[in-house]
């Protein structure tokens, strides 16, 4: 309920349309669609400028099929996502809903319906190691649902320098550019150093030992000597893409 | 050394007016002015889109007002930042560099030389209590100084959720968000609901017990069930402002 | 031995029914039966107005089943519960007490005999997510064996706070509530700043990398700007459970 | 705004004596007093069953003094309170609104002004050290405030077990009891066996070394093995309290 | 109240010179003071072998006072002791109760009245480091008030492992063995497989930065790859004491 | 080599028979046998009051069966001892090494050959759960190794208080007594009151959420409020026997 | 691109054959091999007096095998290692890259191809105990793919301090010394003291409980009494190999 | 007593001119002075090639005096050093020991008598800001102790990364390189990565926040994706110096 439908209901009010126990019970109805398990946000879209993801961890095959179901019987819709889901949940998911495209960083996969239009925004994801691509792949499969065509620049580790001083055309030319690194994270920094654009950090749960599962480099990265970096949490290429939708047109 | 700059001294170099020699050396040579204990880079606001900030602790105070003047020096330039400057540090700066802005949220100080022209982005810095105002200010002197004019609204905090409601417009219409919240920092997470601009949380150590100094309001943010929100590190408002002018035009 | 049995003993022993050595004796034997491996509590639901409980992991299926054997051979007896107990346990205890009702949140059950006659407070649990959904189970579970009705409201995480809006009059008019939710544990602020009823906080392992396995929930609720809300273990559902027990006649 | 100013607001528009527009505004009005630094939260008492505490860490004597007296505006008012007050906030806010009372756990103070009337609910509150005392004091002040007339047993950590046990009926017979404990805080284990009321730990910064500062408390508290306890904030007297207002009539 | 004057009650209850009301009272009553502030306990030398100790932090100088007074009123009494205070709470104590022994390992004094007579055990004593001393005299204080003739052997840290292997009689033929070290806390491993005496372990907070305040040296000590090492508390030195006390005729 | 020896040596020197060259290489050679992968102990039991226990995990089957074997070579030998072995590593051990005798707590067993003769001293063991039982079966097998006949009192934990006060004749006569505590290790606090006899804790890592693995019952004992608690690593019930072993005669 | 080809190419651009915009774009590229997931360092060799080494977790077989191909492509090459393979990665390497030599520390093998000619320095690696060997033989293997001879001295814990003093001139004679502790990594305090050759420690995450997988043991080196010591990250004994190379000749 | 002075002593055995009881009490008397609250170690130097330095913090300005004053005793000794010294303790070492020189990197003193002479190895030190500077400033004055002279190389952070490459001949060419870095500590992986000589990496506490008192950077720079990087512990300027001192000739 927006600002010009909540005008219309006032009206309606005032004509005697409607009268005011409605009211009061309509400006409590909101817009989501409450399946018992999980109330379905149709208007996410609207006000976050993405469409729905569903996570599918921890929910059953038919949670997510039905969720999925669900935010695609709107019908001017948004993307819809189904994120770090198992074979399982993508086959019910497709079943029901069929048409998606599957992206599977790892063992966990991404599915995109309804992607959007494409963008012009120039997004580039850099990862430090290979051990991060899937990370980065689900970022990559996000922003390509969200309309953005990623560049995917890979294995760029501080410790041999040169390899990301070759991309630095790509980088500090692009208009948002995420930053992929398990380890100790100071890719992160330095790319910062380079690029005026808006730079998300994504620390990644890579390595052993003292790398702490992510715990490590997202302290890192929060500890820049980089000014402007922003951070999203461990192994979270979803939340990296989502926060690059917020930023561009 | 920019690219033009390149190319000038690689004509230089074809043209015989330089010789191989001096062109290695002057390759090697940056653009920055080492003072010995510091070395000052005056390419970096065509780098990141800012201009230097100087962090004073542990610094001098003739340190800080000798990398002011220097950067300073630099003619046609963009603003010179002295952050976190106690009493001493500042009256070296101004009196070395006369003409600072000086705002001070609780005892530490932030001066600004040569604000950036007026910009049109719409910048909306968030507290969830009185406490995390020091913080909030010290990102709203940063954001003034790169040109912005950023609304600050206070005490919006979570247990009193209608606080925040009754500013959802100035939020979503902002072009971006800065949530300052100490203790649990839930805010970040429901103000990321109700915009679609990009939202970038600074975790505050106000609070004390479980507040942990500040990390838990980090990790809350960083396991936030919004999707695209980003963080910076504790307490920084500084680098809230550096991220958001990032973002903007 | 409670207060009128002792009053009976010393009685005894004034009018020399019972000796001194025996009364001695007797004072030390104290209202549980020793199993040898456990030490099964009696009056347990006399002094904390609920049952005993059986916490399953650790225990042999053979152990669970004479434990629960034990408690159920007290005559006029209270609730009796098997708590997270995997199938061999459960199977263990339903053959040597028949009639148990199993509710199986996840892949651990809870067992429940002799449930409590129903009560009349108002009890509501809300989740955050679907994948707080099992805690959330094993809450209502134990709940509807102390002789409540407790409502569960589903998925009204922050991020989409108009969903919990939507049901603000159950939970301003519940005589309790429990809030569960997982990741950065934001919905108990939310809740307990919209209702006068108590609070009980439990924060979930559910989410990855920086919600450190509920540890970041559990320090968010303890951080909380809510006043009045009190918090149980991570995943500790029966424990909320058994908070509400001790609030409501 | 609660249910009926909404039905009112509604008729108004009905009737035309209120046209949309001014309709929407209102609606979007809440009920708190914006004072700049601070949105005062005239509705609070109404939504928790208690009155607005102003928590003084971080604010300045102003600031301190025109919140409490804005909260006193209110003519019909519930107990206000100034938390963790040093002496200037403490002599700010009583020069502009006399006639508070102050109590003064350790350094800091607790002043309440407009207690509230007397409640019958028996409410004890024990300590496990004499150190614990100052969060025990903030804890009874503000159940004072709320109208309670708790009993304070100090000094029954479990290491001398008989001193609880000497206190077996008062605790037994309480409506709600509060432990204060330090160290490793056993002591709120011991007693939520013995007692079937609501059992509110408080974990404390006391002790040293191994303690944490309260940490040790906090976790050992919240891995109890006995059910139904819970739990507040380090140091967090005020918290209980509030937390006692909300279960007791 | 012990097992004589248990079986002397009931005697009384059988024979009517006592009502059973007044023997339930009695049966409550338990062997200790109540002042209010602290509940001070006669009996805790025949329970736990040792006298009462006194710890001051947190307590005012008269309550400290008042607590020793009370601790010596007992007539025939084992030792008393006042440990980590201050110097008011020094004067405070000695002025009420004079006659008291003052140490003084750093700025903490450890105050003994009424020491216990000579036993034989021969306890030693050994430090890591120059700086470990503060900790180690608490300890030899308290173990002097119990009875022992500690020998302290300072300056042993394993990086130099001669230091220590030169004093390998001492540490053989010991009846106890103390050892007090900070920083990675070695010392303690390489003592317990020098000697088949007990050996206590005594983390201290000495060192800076991956110290962690005593914390490492604690983690280090538990994690001992020497068999029966047994560790107290940091820089509980008077833990450590007690200890050996217990272990010792 | 032992003082003995070494007399003998420098009277061989003395004499003649042997050269200071061999000296000097003797005195190098210590008293262990170094199988390339392990160096085995001969004079452990005589240094350490103990016998050798290998530790299982890490080792191949051929390692633990060929230390073994070792030890038991040396002819008037302690008892060796083979720890948290898997069924591959105890099959391999007794079939090398016929006669060890296996228990076996868990799944990991304890297998003892040529156990000590029989020892006075009264040894008990307490756990605070049913889950705590490994642990402390641990503990008993390695106690019965050394030739005591622990008593295992199980199932105490202090939200049940009166389970231990009736066993506290038992405990208050022991000569030593182990608690084996997980969750809030709270029972070690209270044991420790009641008894003068040295107290051994063992954290155990039972428990979920905010028991950390048993870091919560670590802190927690290290903080107890009990004077002269000693504390052993997490599930060490080998290292409390150990611990035991050193104070009895 | 090292400096004679920097000259080489200014040169060229002085006689004008090469372009000023070939120039430019030839500065960019610079001495990797870019495979679309990892950019191969052909030149790391020079740079850091090592080969490149192949980090095998978290990448395909396909990925290693292209990679250690792609290395082994440039002729006069130094060492190329792949670590940490599993069994279908070291098949997939060596099939298409024969003739490397495999060593399999536990279940994670080290393969060398090309290893480097016989160097003189005297390296020893020790190890704490038993369970050690596994990280210790990846940094023999890697040690021995540089040109060095590691001597392998195993089980020296500190609890057998004899042990490591028999090997006393084996130490002290060394040139490089690696110490592979877990538990509480005492060791390497203590080698440092007997000699004075560089020590690396490698903290292993062997052991349990409080070892907290290698965190107790690193930082308890970095808490050291021994100066001069340093440390590499847990369980890398690819890096003490690395260290060491770097050290010596 | 080293080998030499071993087999005189033997030989004397041998002739008779000592006896066994006088040997074996010599073989027990090892090469330091027992001060009572110190034993200091007069042969440390030729065990680990360097002098003996008296770490100040937390012993008196006697103890420092004392044990400085001991230490130049040896007459053809090696440096020696007091190091972290306040200004009391300096003066009196000063006072007992003439001639130290003092340096004082912010506000504690090292200070250094008979330095030794001039070695010819190249060691550079690098910080990653100016507020290193003090932690750098320890490290170059041991260097100089030891011999060397230093390069150091300030604020070269990864955020403006031309900065440390414009030095990059400076780095190739050192002996050995020690990076002192705070906040996040990146640099030293870069470093490592464009030099094959020994790399020592110092974490520095400065910074706030997440920068958790040099935590993150010790975490960080063990995670380091550069091989070979070795690690000493926070703020350890003494240890980074020591550590070269024992790679160089």
């Amino acid at each position: 309920m927006d600002e010009p439908a909540l005008r219309q209901l006032l009206d309606d009010v005032r004509t005697g349309a409607v009268g005011p126990d409605d009211a009061v019970a309509r400006l409590r109805r909101l817009p989501f669609v409450d399946l018992g398990f999980a109330r379905v946000d149709h208007h996410r879209a609207l006000r976050q400028r993405a469409g729905e993801a569903v996570y599918a961890p921890g929910k059953t095959p038919e949670h997510c099929a039905r969720i999925v179901a669900e935010l695609l019987a709107e019908p001017a819709g948004s993307p819809v996502l189904l994120t770090r889901a198992d074979p399982t949940q993508v086959a019910a998911a497709l079943e029901a809903s069929p048409g998606g495209e599957v992206t599977a960083p790892g063992r966990l996969a991404t599915v995109c319906w309804r992607p959007a239009p494409r963008r012009t925004g120039r997004v580039v994801v850099i990862t430090a190691g290979t051990a991060d691509l899937p990370v980065a792949e689900e970022c990559t499969a996000v922003l390509r649902a969200f309309g953005f065509a990623p560049a995917l620049i890979a294995d760029c580790g501080v410790a041999g320098v040169h390899r990301i001083l070759a991309s630095i055309d790509d980088v500090a030319d692009a208009d948002a550019v995420v930053v992929v690194a398990g380890m100790e994270g100071a890719l992160a920094s330095l790319v910062a150093g380079i690029t005026g654009a808006p730079v998300v950090a994504v620390p990644v749960s890579t390595g052993y030992g003292a790398a702490l599962e992510g715990v490590t480099a997202l302290l890192a990265m929060h500890a820049s000597c980089a000014a402007g970096l922003s951070v999203v949490g461990i192994d979270n290429g979803f939340g990296a893409a989502c926060a690059v939708n917020r930023m561009l047109p």
